[in-house]
């Protein structure tokens, strides 16, 4: 059971080929979340499962101790089982008769002692989902914390609001980051709630060649650090279900991040820009927002890998033929994916450049349109809104020919013949007034106070990040 | 605004073309929420979030009065507003005009006074979505009640467990309906714990049109009968993720009752039936399972809609250019498939016929190696696991060959030269004993009491269903 | 089974609220792909089915003329037989027991003879794929020539080349357009090219019910005009997922035209526009990019309706429990979105304004920075490229700091000591040469040459958008 | 730039925890697609893009062979570049410069000269995707030919049909594999026939550091093997999104086979059993389809893959921020899936048992009901076909009480009083003729002829998988 090769990129070694080190996925290549959940840690997770089970199970002391001495990932070849994992379909196979094989006798006899593959694979994924959970929700602290110091700083910073790609009416950079903010916070809260539980039942999940012994979720699930479950969810793949979403809700939280930074960052706009951007192998004076791309690429891949485990809930049987296995590489990639995407937030958080005289000059693009919804709105009760629009829209083009700026261009509308039936709009609306109705800095509504409540309301959830599992 | 144009499948109409009445969803044709959820639900939606907002605002009471007078889809064409939708992208523009349009002046003033399109169509959509979990709840709830019937009554009734589609090892029926309950059960409470909140921030969500009160999210809140939300989320979607995501779970947990009852079904196994099977076309002897087909239908389509739900998180700006008009169908497909699924589920559950004594024989197919993992267990740590499984499979081998019962074929070979080493063995299996040790009524394991610890557990949680919208 | 019911709208009518109008589908309501595919011209395509079926079995002239008389939807309640599906699980089984009921004993014998309900649903949904894609391909080619002739007037119409946002070097709008073009004419030609194919095979598709005529696959092809498969392919479903793929794929192309005018309609880069903009229920100011909108609404969903019906292939037995049942309402909306963003794409192409003057003005943005990649191999084989690239790196903060233009800054840094011992340099770069090699508008590349190359080389395939579908 | 790290599984490598072995996926690891796809060989197809472009360009001899020697992954460390490639979103960046820095001066100025990041990347995603695809198509081919063979020896193999879980009519198990084969066969000539295009383009695909040669396309296209494209696609992505949708499409026909045999393997029917199946850890007499598991695992997966891809077609401007590195990934991901289970197909059907026994057997499960249509076709012209249905649903249930066989039911029901009105029935319909017409064996319709008719229609076509790709 020696891992006698452990060499993976020499050219004389035929497991090369087959061996990826990250090359295709810079969103998570190097990251922590990455070697939380790589082969050998995953190897590392089922022989904890094994080894907790020796514990649950109340085996001699000198059997535990052997057991777990075995169980270490050095002492097994992660390609070896990977290649005999597809005679019987898992790799837990192989690996329960290395180590069963590695220990005497006594201990051998304890080893998967009335477990199923199944019961040491889905404990693994959810140890390794554990771990690269603990990395996630640091991430993703870390970007909230981030997040909230730029909305304080920002939270009365006016920026043009955009819908629809056009400028629409203004709003802050500090109600953007709260946005952002608060959906990340909210998501990292539903991803701590979350029970990974520890799986043990059997080959059926009914207990049977563990006597019977209901008592055994509870104490398995303390020797693994896991949730204890209700039942043993060989086929009740809620876990695997809610964690997939989970996972894709925070990646998508983090995607709207980027794709606003990405917009912000366009070079016509360049409102924000990351702290270091990213070269190019052919344009020295490109400096590209390299982390919101990854972020973005991440979330766009979530999703689908979110359906494909909602997708095997509907798992047939006690253990189903397919829908278990097309679970173990989406789940493993949804971690990765969104551990990737949080680490890259956090530092695009810590480091963003907000131009704050770049977003003041976009607010004036428009020439004062972008406050004309207020303008139309003080209007309307008099004339009516159906003739204030009709006033801007003729003001706007007067004043986008040049001849005159938007606030005298209103104003002389307002002198106009059809005004007349009107004299009160004479007083109230001057070009002064207009202009002030106008400016765009004076009308951010609620925006800072928006901005203090999301800042506020979201108190610190009980986080099982701070836990240890054990 | 009057709707004039009623009809919608005469011929001379060219509007018929246009209307669905759910020829392509047996799965939820005719159902609560398929009504909750139509287009003329919708449109009552949308006018209900418009007379709210008359009330949120303080309107003088008549105003508020001829608003709600006015506010009812029987007064509007929702096909005029369709077609006309598509020019502005969205229907609450010329909805708001028809709806002006219909009252005095000083109500006019009055009318979505301050909001945006998003804001209407947002809290439409959460005013539908909850009315149309009224419905999915309460069919989750009783399916979750027919279920528990069934566990409580099968709680010990032996069938084969089996995994990869081959005999495992015995387990109960009664574990089996627990499982498909505790699972239904966990979705629905994930669901109804869902908040829906109401949508108010105006043209980029700053509330500078309704002169920055933040007091009004709280306000509409109220009026609308929906949550209020910590911010305006016109550009933060994790309620429309959620709830997607939420929609797909509850369809897979109903999926896996529906992938079992399929298995169970067929002609060859027949250990369960539904009540009233489905007719066909051509064959006169057919009872199909209709129920467990409309429902695993369903939870086919479910997970494809969350991910695209899911995929709109990233929607840029303050009001996406795409993300947002991606969401609306798919969300109603969502509840309208979860709701037909739970629909069925509740009526399969309700009627479900098992047929014990074929689960009783089934478990003899064979010959007793449905329990031989226990016989195993017992000889293991005699002659060691390698030797025990080898001996099944001779004696096995002898049994299928005919020759001999197996147990008696496993005691022939205990008798032979290779275990003479182990004369202990020799009393401790006898064949009666070895006949004992393959009965599958006698390794049951834990199902029973697993049945009992899922009914158990989970308690009622405080239920939204049963809280009215307004 | 005369339609006794056809009014859909009416508020004392109970069916209202299960008819969909369109009012959540701006993308495609009021389409001619709507109408194609709507409940009661897929009713039609069912009753079509049933007719061409009297005719391929040679029925009697009378009995033909007495069922094709019968087989019209106008005769049929859409509604109630959408209801009554729910039973059998597929609205074939009340439509036939409709249609017999509607004619004759004689003709009655005919109707249905020797088909199962999957003959006729299938059949239908390939006869309304027919008939939505005619509407979908000319919407195609009318993008197509709309973009051609784009292409063609701006093929040395010079604009920044944008990658990951930023400023990369110069292209031209033609380049831009003629590869929209392009990928829209390849997914049309695929879409063009997929055999739509009748289904007949009776219950198992053996003919059995049929007297195994195997000839009845062509002349059942004939009378539908659809293509005639190689076997009954009730349960090989690669022409729908096929289908699902090819429209993904347009929705796809017309999606990455939407990507580019969204971007390009920004108000602050405003280098093209719709020809008439969607306006705002808030902002009088507004001209959103509507087409663009609903275009990236539906490429944002026809990906995962695609998967589902790619996730139908695995059918199991010789009629799927669900597979088969899930593909009805996806492929149908996939047919109306693409058909709704072609629809759209067509209007956008032929109206869109073009901004050549802003175009040219973002070509300066970078102070010249834009063609810097030139200027650097130029200079590498001199220099060497890591010294040319630090170079423009100092040149550009002196230009950026706005002491120098970036020629003059490039010519000062040339001058300085680092460059003395390449005294050759000297000659060929000054400030004029420089500023030459930095002036966008000579950096166009073959993007010239590339517009024409693709303008050229598609040539029209033969299309069965012109061909009738009987 | 040489590897000096090489070992990926020592524990005192912190390298080892990222390496992934393929412990995760049984469906592939081990496989020849895993070998051309992995890390290194993505690596070594990036070199090959990089050498083919000084080809291309016509650099000097020396140089070409300085560059060709240099040019291999084992100078390489895949883990540095991956790690490094984070910081500007790709491993080109990396790779070009220790391509660069590891030839001399005069070499280094040819390297990646003119090209940009993305064309190196995608040249080698096809060369990957075109070596991958020979693995794939050699592997369909070997599964369609062994089809083949089972088809024809058992084209007139009665077994029964079975439709919504129930048995429906007869069919043969010839015609189901025939059906199989039909499906993968035209999926892959579908995967054969795509063109798999190299891209060159530089910076924004204007070819302007190219000195816009077009004629580049071709001379690069040779030197890779790769097709020419029409223009460079940057953000043309049909190319990846239809290499998605054709894999899906191979995983979805293979995925038919593998539902099929699924079914067929349970316990219950064991009409079909794979040629060695696959053990479990804890039941000795287990045989398990794990080729069909494995399979069914990979057909669930890559719908969703295809999907992202899809969801890429939308690419923004040059190069997208995000939708680009969607792409790497998933598309690696669906080849191995593809290829995983082409190979487990080819070994399924090289050893599929067949038990024609077990199969005549369930033709008698129903007692003759299998065959009813055929009778109730032949009653109904006499006694109209509701009466029929009528007779034989209570003849069915004499039968199933035990009191008569079913064709002695029929005949005393048709000797019933209500019959009298057609004596002509007496005659036609004795005892023995409605044996015969129960007799499942004479009611195959033309299984048999469909089953030639498929084996021959499909001619081999030209197949890429026979080129040689560079």
């Amino acid at each position: 059971m020696r891992g006698r090769r452990r060499c993976s990129l020499s050219s004389a070694d035929p497991v090369h080929d087959a061996s990826d080190v990250g090359l295709l996925a810079p969103g998570w290549a190097g990251s922590a979340v990455e070697a939380a959940t790589g082969d050998r840690a995953f190897l590392q997770a089922m022989l904890d499962a094994e080894a907790a089970l020796t514990r649950a199970l109340g085996a001699p002391a000198t059997v535990r101790a052997e057991v777990e001495a075995a169980a270490h990932a050095d002492h097994f070849d992660a390609r070896d089982l990977a290649v005999r994992a597809r005679e019987g379909g898992n790799p837990v196979i192989p690996l329960v008769a290395g180590l069963t094989a590695a220990v005497g006798d006594e201990a051998a006899a304890w080893v998967h002692r009335g477990a199923t593959s199944q019961d040491i694979l889905d404990t693994a994924l959810m140890l390794t989902s554990w771990r690269a959970r603990t990395h996630i929700l640091a991430d993703l602290d870390a970007t909230a914390e981030a997040l909230a110091r730029l909305a304080a700083r920002h939270r009365a910073t006016p920026m043009p609001g955009r819908t629809l790609t056009q400028h629409a009416v203004p709003t802050t950079f500090g109600l953007k980051a709260a946005g952002w903010r608060q959906q990340i916070v909210h998501a990292r809260d539903r991803l701590a709630a979350l029970a990974l539980p520890a799986q043990l039942g059997g080959a059926a999940g009914t207990l049977a060649a563990l006597d019977g012994r209901v008592d055994l979720l509870g104490a398995y699930a303390r020797e693994t650090g896991l949730a204890e479950p209700p039942l043993p969810w060989h086929v009740l793949r809620t876990p695997i279900a809610e964690l997939g979403s989970a996972l894709a809700l925070a990646g998508g939280a983090l995607g709207k991040v980027a794709a606003d930074v990405l917009v912000l960052s366009r070079t016509e706009i360049a409102e924000v820009a990351e702290a270091a951007g990213g070269g190019s192998s052919a344009m020295p004076h490109k400096a590209n927002p390299v982390r919101a791309t990854l972020i973005a690429a991440a979330a766009r891949q979530l999703p689908q890998l979110a359906a494909t485990l909602l997708g095997s809930l509907p798992a047939e049987d006690e253990r189903p033929a397919g829908a278990w296995h097309a679970e173990w590489q989406p789940l493993r990639e949804a971690l990765r994916l969104t551990g990737g995407a949080a680490h890259a937030a956090a530092e695009l958080a810590a480091g963003l450049r907000v131009d704050e005289a770049r977003m003041r000059e976009h607010l004036d693009l428009s020439g004062g349109l972008i406050a004309s919804e207020r303008l139309v709105a003080e209007l309307a009760p008099v004339v009516g809104r159906g003739r204030a629009r009709e006033l801007l829209t003729h003001a706007s083009r007067t004043a986008a020919a040049g001849r005159l700026p938007l606030a005298d261009a209103v104003a002389e509308q307002l002198a106009d013949a059809h005004f007349t039936e009107h004299p009160e709009l004479r007083g109230r609306f001057d070009a002064g007034r207009i202009r002030k109705l106008l400016d765009p800095i004076d009308y951010l509504g609620a925006a800072p106070e928006l901005t203090d409540r999301a800042l506020h309301v979201t108190a610190p959830p009980n986080s099982p990040s701070s836990r240890d599992s054990a």
